[in-house]
């Protein structure tokens, strides 16, 4: 960690410094440039950044850079091989993508079997489906709760398919990881962190989705309170950020993906029915999305989009799904992987 | 409501879309332009929004364009007259500008008792202080809890001046409602929605602050959670989005002043603590806050910054709030209103 | 062209906006809503756009909302077959990916003949490199100017690669025709009209960049303004935009890619390299960019990166290209292109 | 300047650093910490910063941090005094604060006459008004040129306000110093570097608007590119950037205001009419803005808005422009200024 001093600091300034850096435990370097005096914060692996607060409240300093990350568990410093997350049988995260999909909100129970099957037929691997739904108004379809549980468990049982399901709330994650395979954490309550905290405590794989304004360091951050409470079995899922561009509806961010994958051990998923939002662009996006490097991709599926209750305008039919593979599969195989 | 069709949309495209119109009870209203088919949607209030997304995902269905606003209950359009929240006898919303001020986090008992002291002379209105924190970093300092909260209410006896403090999680709502005057939602929980529900249930005046890139449509589709719940003391508070520009922490949106208060009844307040986060840019954007039409002001003061726990480096120290009340009062006077 | 009223329009306002649709010469198409009056603009093709500001600038109007898209000659609706451009003999738009290559600034004779005759063996096919170049600063390297483009010419000459480099300024526009195969027009003369009108007056390929906070529709029209002109041989290149996200110097949109793709016939490139700014993230987002559908690469390459004038912390060696370009054409088979 | 080197680095990636910091002729000084070796480049002043890419460029280098600004002659550190321009004997960034007025684009002599009588009786101090226009769309209204400036001329001639206007192409600079009294450059324009130079040969006053997606330090780098040319006479002027938000046309960024004041000594300008694009909240931001410690405000007025050939929705009547002033004086007076 560097401190650099305002200019004009006096001698008083930089022995408060010092004697801060000292007090802590750890070892200060000084050095006088010809505007400026920068002095290193010098300890043990990332422990200086916890105290970064504690230096830029002085006022006699400009600013403080960060040296190390602030992430410790989810880095790759911290772990050099890639996460493989086990989802009943299904390796996230290894050589293989992962294809996800399903219906945004569960509807009727008929409608998550036929999406069911018809998705298994396919080769997708896992099914999503929405029960509890963070909808921008009170108004709109809010998720049929448990009773969407017991059908996606249904078709779990039917089909073979492990379930992905969304948690809003720390009092749900009780009840909903009875049901679901892998926990999702929706973009909104991508800094809830008390719902991160209760979803560290269970074992359950987790998908942590981006915020729409998280940078990616914060992202790293949030999974890190999900690991820091010991649930290891965490997976990432970039989703689109909010930019200035209104062509899409969000900004799919790919170029998280590289990032993610230099930073961090684990998998690192793809959400483009979110991401843009739009039915022609989902599957473009998701083969650049492998092509990037991602291990898995999530997209939306309704037997019916027309009549789905919430996102329809970006559902694929489930028996598109064959060909949507089969187009992903090729890109995989280019890039070294398998589907 | 608005519904464009695709340039070459099928006879039989437009029917569809006609019968749905009239199947959920609404007027057809047809015009065909040299390119596209438009249909307007016409029924009463704004209740053709919710259907939305039935029109949005057929496919030969280009863009659903709303007339009316998605919010009723927080719109101007519904209640013309600004909304005056009763604060134990501080009023919010009214023609007097609200100061709140207090540490990010309560430390020690004894550093509350000293700034409520001094902000009380300074003529600060309202307390503010963390007993639950958000903080990036699962190994930052999580706030102390409900032993904050004592400390609180304590000052809150001795000096008179009303609190405000956040509540993270649901299951917090109980305990802080029974110590705090007004429930604050920081900008990581604004689209929490089962917290707004929990919130929404109290009769506790809240405040709502906007998320890091929340739009204010989302924003007062927020509000409208805890309004339709029964809780009708919502002001919103502006505390910076996120964008491009990295010399302030964010960017505070003082934009959102006269849109807010143009399109809703509720009060506005603005943050310029967290805004910018940089101690010698929040008094020059309190007083242009205020000069835009907030109807109050909410500061962090710490009485020894360096030593703060949180956010130390943008902290105020209670004995400046004198003098920086005093330039916003001139301020306030100067837009007709009162400090 | 749709006009919203504003809610509580009387009728002399109402009338007032259909005498002018009609003064006008199109056709106005009333509807009354339960809060507002709608009133449709009808008119033969995209003409009534022309006049949206007219409408937007009356105080009893609302809202006017664009049924058509602004641009013409730049559209899919307009030419519905993909624009394939020849540039020397190498088609840019067609079923072969593209890969142009070179170093961001031209800085030594031998620098660029080396670069050149090493990329023209590992199968690039256009040279790239900066003659003039767009500064943050006054004080670094600004371009070798026109000894750059001799140096160029003469690698063209030894090596067929055709050539493409950057104009800033109007008045250099015909220096850089006589020199270059393809005028590159840079992010920050994205919305440099004037340039745009100059470079349309000539027939050379040109290659417009996205400006840093350029919507893909002003892109469009940016686009638009060199093909008024006459010139059709536009291509366009996606190269990164501003958001929050620091981890990489620009968040390079591909989605960009598909939306282009479908909103116009012209040929679409991306620039890995000034998108992402890290080495390590260029190959995965150059893969990426051939799987969303882009018809070509454009990548930073100097033999010495370490010493070179700019950008240098971004370049590939050109020893890498052959490897590079391995891993492109196995993405480009599997998405149906050659390479 | 400090360079971070990647964890791991070798000794021997150590000592090609540190040889070329000697070689450049400034002095290294090593500091290793428990990860990464960090070394400080030492040297007068912020000529190290000029070599930042040298070593960004490097391998084995993870991240350079500057601690001195990029720019010189624009910063407070080098004039430590607020710079104050003479127009025509209208001083800007004094005491006083200015009020510029005036139409978008110049349609009419007797437009152009009667706003300007109109003005220089409410106060307004220069008058605006543009004669070359830069126009999203290649079929809009591009501006009357020569003959518009000449109807600001005569407007000069008989009311005696000084003149802004806008040039957009560095072949215009001539023919608009001829009759302007400050050359404005606009944001589509802020980093066309041959339009700086041009202006800055020129010894006007010139007013440089931000970018829609330029930081402040970036613009201040433009602005260094003037004055690097000898013309000292810079203001700067903040116009709203592209942020997620739509609710405004702009976001405008009052944030800048006490930025620029602290970073740099040149005047401050904000020009609320383009920031927010919408008529009801451009006097609540003008008044933000002289809060907020702008030095200078610039609006819209046209006689006839819903007549005027562009962004007639923003205008202002010349005749409201009294009141107007007025309640900006209050403000004005409220925080130590004059108008």
């Amino acid at each position: 960690m560097i401190v650099t001093l305002k200019s004009g600091a006096k001698k008083s300034d930089v022995q408060a410094v010092v004697a801060r850096v000292k007090k802590l435990g750890f070892t200060p370097q000084l050095s006088r440039g010809a505007e400026r005096v920068v002095i290193g914060v010098i300890g043990e692996g990332n422990k200086a950044i916890a105290h970064k607060e504690l230096f830029e409240s002085m006022p006699q300093v400009e600013v403080v850079t960060p040296i190390s990350k602030p992430y410790k568990v989810v880095s790759r410093v911290f772990k050099k091989t890639d996460t493989v997350i086990d989802v009943r049988g299904v390796p996230v995260g290894g050589k293989g993508i992962v294809i996800m999909a399903g219906p945004c909100s569960v509807d009727t129970r008929e409608n998550v079997m036929v999406t069911a099957k018809e998705l298994k037929k396919a080769g997708v691997q896992i099914l999503r489906g929405g029960a509890f739904k963070p909808r921008t108004s009170p108004y709109a379809f809010q998720g049929l709760g448990e009773e969407a549980l017991k059908y996606l468990a249904e078709a779990r049982r039917v089909t073979g398919l492990p379930i992905i399901t969304e948690v809003m709330d720390p009092r749900q994650v009780d009840l909903v990881e009875r049901y679901a395979d892998i926990l999702q954490i929706g973009a909104r309550n991508a800094q809830n962190y008390d719902l991160l905290r209760e979803v560290g405590r269970t074992r359950k794989p987790a998908m942590l989705k981006r915020g729409m304004a998280t940078t990616i360091e914060e992202w790293l951050m949030a999974a890190e309170y999900i690991m820091a409470k010991g649930n290891e079995n965490v997976m990432l899922c970039e989703r689109g950020i909010r930019t200035f561009e209104t062509a899409t509806r969000f900004t799919l961010d790919l170029n998280a993906v590289p990032v993610l994958k230099t930073l961090s051990h684990l998998p690192v998923l793809v959400d483009p029915s979110h991401g843009v939002g739009v039915r022609d662009y989902i599957v473009p996006m998701a083969r650049a999305a492998i092509a990037a490097g991602a291990d898995g991709i999530i997209i939306e599926c309704h037997p019916n989009p027309a009549a789905a209750l919430s996102d329809g305008h970006q559902a694929m039919l489930p028996t598109q799904m064959h060909d949507i593979l089969k187009g992903l599969r090729k890109v995989a195989e280019a890039v070294g992987r398998t589907l």
